[in-house]
C-alpha cells in the first residue's frame, strides 16, 4: 500500500510539496523501447502550466521538466523513469497566516488533524501542483497508450454557465482559454468569469473527457473495474467532488428503454448507437468512446471572509488573498486527461499479462 | 494486483459466480478478538437477500453465510475469514438464450471481448449476487469500527421521483420498502414502481449513504484519499454510473461562497456549519458526516425489445424475460452501506499504521 | 497488502486452520481458456496428502479438492478461482495440553504474542496443513506455464545423509519415500528415519527444487527479481529456514574464477557451460535451469523434553506425543515445487504485461 | 505490482542508473513528526561508499543526499520523503566493450534477453550504485525503528577466511576495513584481499546481520512472514544468492533435539536458551535477536578471461579490467544492514496496523 502510488502494472509515484525545492514522480512499469524525451513531456506540462491566460493564477513557474532515469538515447528501457520538476517561484513570502489559521475548504485542518504537522507553504502536499507530476508521468503513459487511441478533455459548465452540446466541437477546445467545446459559450464565459475574478470570488466547473480508439475487453469484473479505476483516478484530482461515467447520476432518473445502448453490426464490427453507458459496461471497455466528467468545486481560496477556527481552537475568520484561480476547474483539464492516459495505459497492460 | 480484492490492511476478496455452487470472500488483515458469529452477518444479508418485497427479484435465496476460517470460539483471530455462501436456487432452466445473445446494458458482450469465455448462467461473475459477499465482508468491517460510527444507506431518487429533504428522517429507512428516508414519498414510490414493474420495465435510483462519528484525520492526502477510494468502491456496484461526494456535481455550480462551510467551536471541538464537502477535504475526514451519493441505472432487463447483436454478429433484438428487479437500485442500499463499512474499516487501520 | 496472499497477476490468498471445517484459497487473475478440472488438482494434491508411507504422519486426510468458482465446462474463465478442501481429520482430542503450554519451536508463542489468541487445535492456521492450499493453486500455475517448463523437486539430505550427486537421476524421485533422486542413498534413509522414527526424534531435511525450460527474461531488476521472489516464497514454507539459488552458500567461498559461468553458442542459441548461477542473472531468468535449495528444520514436536513456558510464565518442560513426521522435509517437496510453480506463473503474466 | 518498490506500509521506491545524472528514492508512509535531516542519512551513506580503504573500489562518489520533499522544518510530515544522490563520477570513458559482450556473471545477457535495450554504462539499472539508495532510505527506517532496536551488520567470511565465533565482538566491525567481527581475522584478511586484489581476481563472502531489542509479535503467519521479506530483501541485494535465518542450512543436518530453544523466565519475562530459530518462529519475531546471514558471490568482474557471446551471437572472451571490489561483499554491510532496517520498520506499522 503506497499512499502516494496509482496504477498495478503501469505505476507512478508522485513526491513533492508546493515550496519544497522540487517536485516530481517515478513511473514504474513502463515497457522498454519506447520512444520518449523531455521535450514531449514539456509539451503536456505547459498546457497545464499557470499564467496562461487572466482566467488562472498568475503564479509563474516555468515547470521545466527533467528525466533523471529510465530512458537511454531517446527510448525507455523498462526501468523506473524518474521525472522531476524543480520549483523556481519559491517566494520568500509570509506564510504566518495560514500556519496556524485553518483556511475553510482546504486541507489545513484535515491535515493537521492527520499528521499534527504540516508544510503550510503554499499548501504545501495539498496544492495542485501536485498534478504537474501526474501531467509528466501521463506523457509517458500517452506513449504506450499509442496515436490510436485519443483522449480529449474539455469544460462543460463553468458555474452556471453551460455548454450547448449541439454546436460542441471537441476539435476546438485548445482555442480558448476555457478548454470549452462550444465557441460560442466560450466567448459569453470571459465576460462571466472576469466579474468572477473583479470579485474576489470563485466558481466551480464540470469538466469532461473522452477517449476514443480503446478497444473493447479492458477492465477487469468487480474491483479493479476500469470505471472503478477511474473513479478514483478523478476523484484523486484536487477539489473533485464528484464523477460520472457516461450519463452518469442522470442515468439513475432513467428507466431502461431510455438508458439502453443499441447494438448494430457496421463494416463486419459492432456499433453502439448510443452511449449513455460512458463506453463501460461490467467494468470493462466496450469499444465505444470511454467518457468521464467530474465536478471540481469553486477554490476556497476567495475574498469573502469566512467563519473558521485557528489550531488553537480561537474562532476566526478567514479571508484569501493572492494569485488564486477564479475557477480552478480550467487548469484542471489536462490534469483529467492526463488522469484517463494513466488509468488505461495500466489496463493496457494489464490486459495483456492476464489475456495474453 | 488482486483484480478481484478490495482495500489494503483490511483487504477482501470475493469470488463466486451466480450459479455456481457457491459465492464467498476472504477477510484478510482483521483485527484480533473482535466478536463475530454467523448470526451477525446473516443479520446484514438478510437485509440485501431477495424476494422481502414485490419491489425487488422474487429469486429465493436463504443466502445463509458459513465461517470457515479466522475465527475461533466466537472472536477473531488475526488470520483470514473466509465466508460462503451457497447457491441453492440454481434452477435448472435454460440459459441457451443468452448464451450467444449479447443483452444490451449487460455485461455479455464486453466479457467475451475480453476473456473469450463466460460463465453465462445468471450472469456469472457479472451478477449482482457477487455483492452478497461484500455485505458479508462489511459485517466484519462494522466490528472493526465499533459502535461510534454509525452507516446509514436510502434511495433518495427512483427514476424521476425524488424525495423532500424537509421531511428526511434517516432513522425511518427500514420501515418501507424503499429503504427511503422519506416516509410520505416511499408511499408514493409503491404506485409509481407498481406502474413500472407492470409495464415490465424499471427505473434507475439515486442512493445515499452515510456515515457519523468518523473521527477527523482518516484518509491520506494524493492517491489514497478517502474520497477516491469511496469513489472506487461504490463506482464497483453493479449498474453504478457516478459517484458524488457532499453536494457532488453541484459544486461544479457553486460560486466560492456558496460552497464554503464555516467552523465554529462547540463545546471544545470544531464544528462544522454546514456540509457542502461531504465531511472530507484534502481525501482526510473532517469529523462531520461522511456523504456519499451513486447513480445506479435501470436494470438492462425489462420487456422492451432492444437491437443487439449475437456471439456470431448476426443482428437480433433481445427481450429480457423472467425475475427481474423493477429497480435494482433498492437492493443497492445494503451494498453501498457495506462498501461505505469496508473503506472506513481499512482507513482506519491504514491511520493507525502510519500515524499510530 | 494482504497478508496471506503471494503474486501479483496470478495472485493466490489462502485461509484455513488445520482443525477448522476446511481450508481452501482463491486463486485470482489466472488466464481464461485453460483446461482444469478437480482431477487434475487431485493428483499434486494426493502426492502431498499425509500418510503415503511409514516416514511421514499418519493422519488421515482424504484432500479432496472442490472448485467453487472461476471454471465453466471444464475451463478457467478469467475470473477468481476458489479451492476448498474440507477438514475429515478433526478427531475431537484433547488439546488442553497444547492450549496454554508453549511448544518450543512451534509457533504457538509468536501467535499469542502477536495476536494475543489463537484456535490452537493442531497448530491453527501455523498447521503444514494450510500447505494443502499452495499445492492446489499450483495446479493452475503449472496449466499456466504449459508443458515446456518442467518442474522437479527433490530431497538432497537428511539430517546428516547426504546424496551422491554423480548418482543423481532425478526422473527417479517417485520411486521412493523421500523423493530422492539418488536411489541408492534413498535406500540408506530408511534404515536412517526408522531409527529416528523409534527415538521420538526428528530431523531436517534439504530439498532441491528445478524448473527447466524457463525462457531467458522473465523476472525483474530490482525488488520484485525472480530470485527475491522465490526466495520469498521458499521461505514462506512451514520450517524453513535457508534459500539458496544456484551453489547458494558456496559462493561466498569461491574465487571469481570458480563462480563464472562460460557461455557458448549451440545450435544457434546461447549454452551455458556450468550453472553456478542457478539460471538467475541480475533478478532476471538466464534460459538455464532454475535450481533452488531449501532448509527444513527438524519438526519440534518428538518425545525429548525440551524447556519452555506456559502462558501464565510458568517454567515447564514439554514433550510432544502423536502423530508427526520423523522428517516434515518430505512432505515438503511438493510444496517447494509447487512454490516454484506458483513464482514461476507469476512472472510469466508479469513479463507479458510489461514486455509483451 | 510496483517492480521497483520494496514494503507495504513502510514503502520506497527507487530508480537510477550508474551513469545516469543522479539516483534516488522515494519513502512513502512513514510517519509524522519524526526528526530527520541530510546529515543524518549522509553518515550511513559515507559508511556505504566507495574508495574508503584499499580493499573495495576506488570510484570516487561523494553520494551527497538531498531532501527533495516530505521534511519540513527538520521533521517528517508523513507525505512522500524525495531522496536524490547526484552521480557525478560519470566519467566519459569508452563503454563500447560492454555495449555488446556479454559479461559472465552480470546482468548484461538477461537484461537484453527482457528489454531488448539496456543503458550499459557501468551495469546501469544493475549496478550495485542503486544500493546507495536503500542506505538513505533506510536512516529513515532506522528513526522508525527507534533507538530500542539495534542493527548490526558484518562480514563472518571471505572466500575461504571464516572469523572464530569465539572471538566475536560485534561492537568491533567499524574498527577494520572489512566490517569483520573477529579482529584478529581481521588482520588476517588484508594480505589475504592483497592477494585476490594483485592476482586480479575477486572472492566471495558471507555477512551476517543481527538486530536487537526487537519485540515478540513483529511478522504474519503465512506470507508476509518476517523471514520471508527478510529473505526477499536480502535476495535483492546485488550479488546475493542465498539467505538464512538464524541456523539457516545448517538446521537441515540437524535433530530436532539439536534444533530446539529451551525457554525459560527471567526477570518475569521469557528468555530463549539458544537461538537456532534467529528470533523468527511461524514467521512472527520472538523477543530474541534477529539474525540473518547472506551469501555475495564474487564480482564478476577480473582479470581472467572467461568464454561468453556477444549479442550478436558470436563466441568471445571477456575479461573486466579497471576499478572493480576485490570482494564487492564488503561494501554489501551497510546495505544488508539497510535492508533488515526497512523490513522491520515496515512489520513495526503492520503490527501496529492491525494488531493496534
Amino acid at each position: 500500500m503506497s499512499h502516494n502510488s496509482f496504477g498495478h502494472l503501469f505505476r507512478f509515484t508522485t513526491w513533492g510539496e508546493s515550496h519544497g525545492p522540487a517536485i516530481g514522480c517515478v513511473v514504474d512499469g513502463c515497457p522498454p523501447n519506447i520512444d520518449i524525451n523531455e521535450a514531449f513531456i514539456q509539451r503536456f506540462l505547459d498546457e497545464r502550466k499557470p499564467g496562461t491566460s487572466r482566467f488562472v493564477t498568475q503564479r509563474k513557474e516555468p515547470d521545466a521538466v527533467k528525466i533523471l532515469s529510465g530512458v537511454f538515447e531517446g527510448k525507455t528501457t523498462g526501468t523506473p523513469i524518474s521525472l522531476m520538476i524543480e520549483n523556481t517561484d519559491q517566494r520568500s513570502k509570509d506564510y504566518s497566516e495560514i500556519k496556524t489559521r485553518y483556511r475553510p475548504g482546504h486541507a489545513d485542518f484535515t491535515y493537521d488533524a492527520k499528521y499534527g504537522i504540516r508544510d503550510y507553504r503554499g499548501g504545501g502536499r495539498s496544492s495542485a501542483r501536485e498534478t504537474a507530476s501526474r501531467v509528466a508521468a501521463a506523457a509517458v503513459a500517452r506513449k504506450v497508450l499509442g496515436d490510436s487511441i485519443k483522449i480529449t478533455g474539455g469544460v462543460v459548465q463553468i458555474g452556471t454557465e453551460t455548454i450547448d452540446r449541439a454546436r460542441a466541437d471537441w476539435s476546438t477546445v485548445r482555442d480558448n482559454p476555457f478548454w470549452c467545446p462550444d465557441p460560442v459559450a466560450a466567448k459569453a464565459w470571459e465576460e462571466y468569469l472576469d466579474s468572477i475574478r473583479k470579485d474576489g470570488s470563485s466558481v466551480g466547473a464540470i469538466l469532461e473527457v473522452r477517449a476514443s480508439g480503446v478497444p473493447a475487453g479492458w477492465g477487469a469484473p468487480v474491483y479493479g473495474k476500469l470505471d472503478a479505476d477511474l473513479a478514483s483516478a478523478m476523484m484523486s484530482i484536487n477539489a473533485a467532488k464528484a464523477v460520472e461515467i457516461g450519463d452518469g447520476m442522470a442515468t439513475g432518473g432513467y428507466t431502461g428503454p431510455q438508458n439502453a445502448d443499441a447494438i448494430r453490426m457496421k463494416n463486419g464490427a459492432p456499433e453502439f448507437q448510443s452511449n449513455h453507458a460512458g463506453g463501460i459496461l461490467g467494468g470493462i471497455s466496450n469499444g465505444d468512446d470511454i467518457v468521464v466528467r467530474l465536478a471540481i468545486k469553486p477554490t476556497s481560496s476567495m475574498l469573502t471572509p469566512v467563519p473558521s477556527i485557528d489550531a488553537d481552537g480561537h474562532e476566526i475568520d478567514v479571508r484569501t488573498k493572492g494569485r488564486h484561480d477564479p475557477c480552478v476547474g480550467i487548469r484542471g483539464v489536462p490534469v483529467a486527461e492526463a488522469m484517463m492516459a494513466l488509468v488505461l495505459a495500466d489496463h493496457k497492460l494489464r490486459h495483456r499479462g492476464q489475456v495474453g
